[in-house]
């Protein structure tokens, strides 16, 4: 693994992406990615008596799922790495505690999901792993507790707010594998940046600057253009962030194109109401453990870049006044059969 | 880098511990290691309005202070790795967008400290990185306020509880030095470990289980005996803690001896009213950025395990009747000059 230019990592054994496992709501399951979805949960309680619960029920779920779907015993995994978007990481802390496998917590809002995939990478990249699993994921009805107003509140909700996504993905790295899997081939990770935004409803806009700061990078340390990718795919910037995004990219010269998405302003369709679409810790997570993966896996994206982007306030932070600081953390693929 | 056993991982090269910068509040200078600190704030609230802005004034000012004392530039730093207690790791976020470093968030309460250690020292390990700060700590004021009473309430301590430092403790590390310098050669991730505990206050009880589930697969993996250690340090156990720990050790059949001590112990005089000692992700961050990291720097020190433990609940899941998950992250030193 070495640094390339100012903040991307490369690595120089392949790191292979072995499995993928994606757990949904049916809210996201109606959405236009339905199909890919592994499984589908039709009560998004799973029979707990509270949201948080839940929300750590889905994510042991999950991890049960992978394991037993990469036929992987507890003992074969070298290391679990989680975030989510809970206070205290209570959801990837108290799941973490159901398996005797080492674990990190991460932190970077929406942009877990691939800070957990490049830290595990680095781990099989030093030698010290063979098999690892990343996982991150959000509810949407413990987040609008904990962020916003609890469901009972019946808010309504500005024509810019997003839509926290209810669904957890796994993803098994490892160590062995075959070119005909997909494989991570460098990651850049983020810097926090700050636009000065402060509306905590409008967290598009305010991470579109960390997307563009990352990708920016990315392409200037790796000597690339958009169009060398099959799918350059945000986390969870909406439609109004991915607007944004695009203008940033055209005036920095690095214009996305056609094959750039945002996993969060797919997710759903437009006749759901859910605004500027879905954000979250599980948007990019359940979006690259379905349809990316699969995409990945058969060969019909060869290069894909994911950049997950977190926005890193509390609700202390918002009712004192502060700003919006935003990271992006970026892992590019190549798709297997190539 | 290797894995030895199930939780330890071996550096192959030498990761060096090049400098060390340690910042408390005037409460920490005036307990036993005051000496050892690298700088005391006359005021804790480094003219801020709010605790939680203070906090994020010390760690942003004890990550200048390491750059100056290490003569680096923030250029030539190649990653970040922070954690905090804050919700969303607000101190360690809003304080990142200050630098224009590849930046990680992690979290695992009180022992995010050597989890930044041990990330960073992987990233090293990797070739990845050449230089690399990791910083964690605490405020006693912001602390109590988000997960206790704020401190206007005037509330009773229970005599077993303990005192957040305030403090931040910063580490350079680095692929380049000399054996003349103390480096990092192992580290054993923490699973995370539920003994029931239910009480806040009693927190030391909590993660005694924890640090001993992890030193004994420290010591298994590596088939050393805690006699091998000049020094065996937990994180914020506490008195009573490390009191239970010690019993747990020896049931074990590993008992931990004189060498051992608890960073969170021997922080306060017993003098100062901190009734089981200091807690919080400083304890463990500015004991070692100051009295350890001499003691290996002159050699005095050839053999050190620190162990920091944390706590890994809510306030959310404690109004849910929760108990308390908790985790310990082993990193083991080589003193210099040997």
């Amino acid at each position: 693994m070495k640094k390339i230019g100012k903040s991307t990592f490369e690595f120089e054994k392949d790191i292979f992406v072995k499995g993928a496992f994606s757990l949904v709501s049916s809210k996201e399951a109606e959405g236009v990615l339905g199909k890919y979805f592994s499984e589908v949960l039709e009560d998004d309680t799973l029979g707990e008596k509270t949201f948080e619960k839940a929300e750590r029920a889905m994510h042991t779920l999950a991890i049960k799922k992978i394991l037993k779907q990469q036929e992987l015993l507890e003992s074969e995994v070298d290391l679990l790495v989680s975030g989510d978007l809970m206070n205290q990481l209570v959801t990837s802390n108290f799941s973490a505690r159901e398996f005797d496998i080492p674990f990190l917590g991460v932190y970077s809002a929406c942009s877990s999901f691939t800070e957990s995939l490049l830290i595990a990478g680095t781990f099989i990249s030093a030698g010290a792993a063979k098999n690892t699993i990343s996982i991150a994921g959000s509810h949407f009805s413990s987040a609008e507790r904990q962020y916003r107003n609890p469901l009972e509140f019946g808010n309504q909700r500005q024509t810019y707010s997003q839509w926290t996504v209810t669904g957890m993905g796994a993803t098994h790295l490892s160590l062995i594998g075959s070119n005909e899997m997909p494989r991570i081939k460098k990651v850049t990770v983020g810097k926090v940046t700050d636009y000065g935004i402060k509306d905590i409803a409008n967290m598009g806009a305010a991470m579109a600057t960390a997307a563009s700061r990352t990708l920016l990078d990315y392409f200037q340390d790796t000597k690339t253009l958009p169009t060398d990718y099959d799918l350059i795919a945000t986390g969870d910037l909406g439609k109004l962030g991915s607007d944004i995004l695009k203008d940033l990219m055209i005036e920095e010269g690095f214009p996305l194109g056609q094959n750039y998405t945002d996993c969060g302003h797919m997710i759903y369709s437009s006749l759901q109401n859910s605004f500027q679409g879905g954000s979250g810790a599980g948007a990019s997570a359940v979006v690259f453990n379905s349809y990316i993966y699969e995409k990945l896996k058969k060969g019909e994206f060869k290069k894909v870049l994911l950049v997950a982007t977190g926005a890193l306030m509390s609700v202390t932070t918002n009712q004192q006044g502060d700003t919006i600081p935003c990271v992006a953390h970026l892992v590019m693929f190549e798709g297997g059969k190539c």
